[in-house]
């Protein structure tokens, strides 16, 4: 397959190592011109789960050159940088379909009313990446790939199918997801209710568990966005703050990505995330208080850490 | 007159070196035996506004000692160590007048239930005073001391004009408040919209009005807390919120003691100042999210704090 992969952050860096090392034929069009330069040069670096350095050498573009063929396209940036690559994905033949590998919710309304006749679908991954330097990219965990599409199809694309055997083949585990929108729903409960806790407090995901006032946090949001899911028709198991207490103590040690973006004064994430329940529990009718509020205070730390 | 300071603060040192170099008769009470044996041998070093450093040589004690006598107790320490001071309380006599110094609400009900008999009186002061080390202390700022009731007496006892007077003379400018609820609350409001905001993001006063989330914030916490104050019957002028803005860029470089607490690892006030506002809040039967989630961020983050 040939996939040009926009993105070049651990999880565009990872795909695109793990497929060109299945001898897929990758592009990665990244957001700057130097890392593009940068990639051309070294290629990348990829340190597996065993600590083996493999080197790949995929194509690479600037996201401002002209497109490329392609038979996917995924888009793994992070969702303040979607409006960006709007000019090159118009760029693109309507045909070739988008998979998506953004957290939170908004992205996809923002594509459909900018690209309205593309095929867009969506990704859930819980492999564990990280990105050591613009030219090389660490597997820290094993993960599963969940793909579908957000809209509701009762049909799985052929598409779709033979992307998932395409994954597979290339030892990344990856499954078809009927209902997606529930799936997308429990990642964005789980990351609203680490993510902004652990950039507030600037403490890995394993803190919060052993901090009573942070955990009592994470339980009244992890209440308010399981009330505003179940409103929008989403199901939650009625034991699901336990599994993301689970997670906190599984990747005990692991910055969140928030965490990572306060840190290298960056923008982070917040309005796709606790933003995105604000925004849901206002159509539904529900008031999120405690999601409205850490959507603030992350948008002023954010702002500190952008000024030093 | 005859003082005993209890507590070896900013504020308590300011009044003992303000009120011994008019020749009145100290006593400072210090929670540390360390601090109390300090002051003894070394003094306090006062460093006034014009930076003229003068030396005063108060009597000292160690808050397990037994008592002196005394026409007034000042108690000048911190919400979270009032219930230390209380077994130092009751070996007073009864009749002996307490002038409590605290911020927010909450230490008049816990004073009264373990000494029913005393006569307790509040001072409200915006005198800058900042402690160097446990035995120098400079003074920052000019400002008032309002004293008065918190019970709802109309008349004024003589003993509080007798000591307003003799602070007067003190150059302590001083003045009877028969408000003193409406001050107090005015200063909780006030404090309960800047302390945790700087706390939370460890910036100066003056930094939250260049943050337009951390602006929106405070003006949050302060929609919630009038609500709180106007059911209470405490009258709120429609321009409150703008002197809040302008004591921030007043004190534009000043760090909150909320903050101070913070960067050294101490445990805040937050519990009788945005916890004070909830418990009101609770009283009248309205809810104030804003107050109880920063109550609880802040004492998350002092857990934090304290462990680094």
């Amino acid at each position: 397959m040939n996939i040009s992969v926009i993105g070049g952050g651990s999880i565009g860096l990872y795909f695109t190592a793990q497929l060109a090392l299945a001898s897929h034929q990758l592009t990665v069009v990244c957001r700057s011109e130097r890392q593009a330069g940068e990639i051309a040069r070294k290629g990348i670096r990829y340190i597996d789960l065993t600590d083996s350095v493999q080197q790949v050498w995929p194509r690479t573009q600037w996201i401002e050159d002209r497109p490329l063929d392609a038979d996917w396209i995924f888009l793994t940036v992070k969702q303040p940088q979607i409006l960006s690559t709007i000019p090159y994905l118009k760029k693109q033949r309507a045909d070739i379909p988008i998979l998506c590998f953004q957290n939170g919710m908004g992205h996809e309304e923002v594509l459909r009313s900018h690209l309205p006749y593309a095929s867009i679908y969506q990704a859930i991954t819980t492999v564990g990446a990280y990105r050591r330097d613009p030219c090389s990219v660490q597997h820290t965990g094993q993960g599963v790939t969940y793909v579908g599409s957000l809209a509701n199809n009762s049909e799985t694309p052929s598409v779709l199918r033979n992307l998932v055997e395409k994954l597979d083949g290339a030892a990344v585990s990856a499954q078809i997801e009927r209902d997606m929108r529930d799936r997308v729903w429990k990642k964005l409960i789980m990351n609203s209710c680490i993510n902004p806790l652990t950039a507030l407090f600037q403490v890995q995901n394993g803190e919060l568990l052993e901090n009573k006032h942070a955990l009592q946090m994470m339980e009244q949001l992890y209440q308010e966005a399981v009330a505003v899911a179940r409103l929008q028709g989403v199901e939650i198991d009625s034991n699901f703050l336990q599994e993301i207490v689970q997670v906190c103590r599984n990747t005990y040690g692991n910055k969140s990505s928030m965490l990572q973006d306060i840190e290298s004064g960056k923008e982070t994430e917040i309005k796709f995330i606790n933003g995105a329940i604000v925004r849901a529990a206002r159509h539904v009718g529900i008031e999120v208080p405690i999601h409205a509020a850490l959507t603030q205070l992350i948008q002023a730390k954010q702002q500190y850490s952008a000024q030093r």
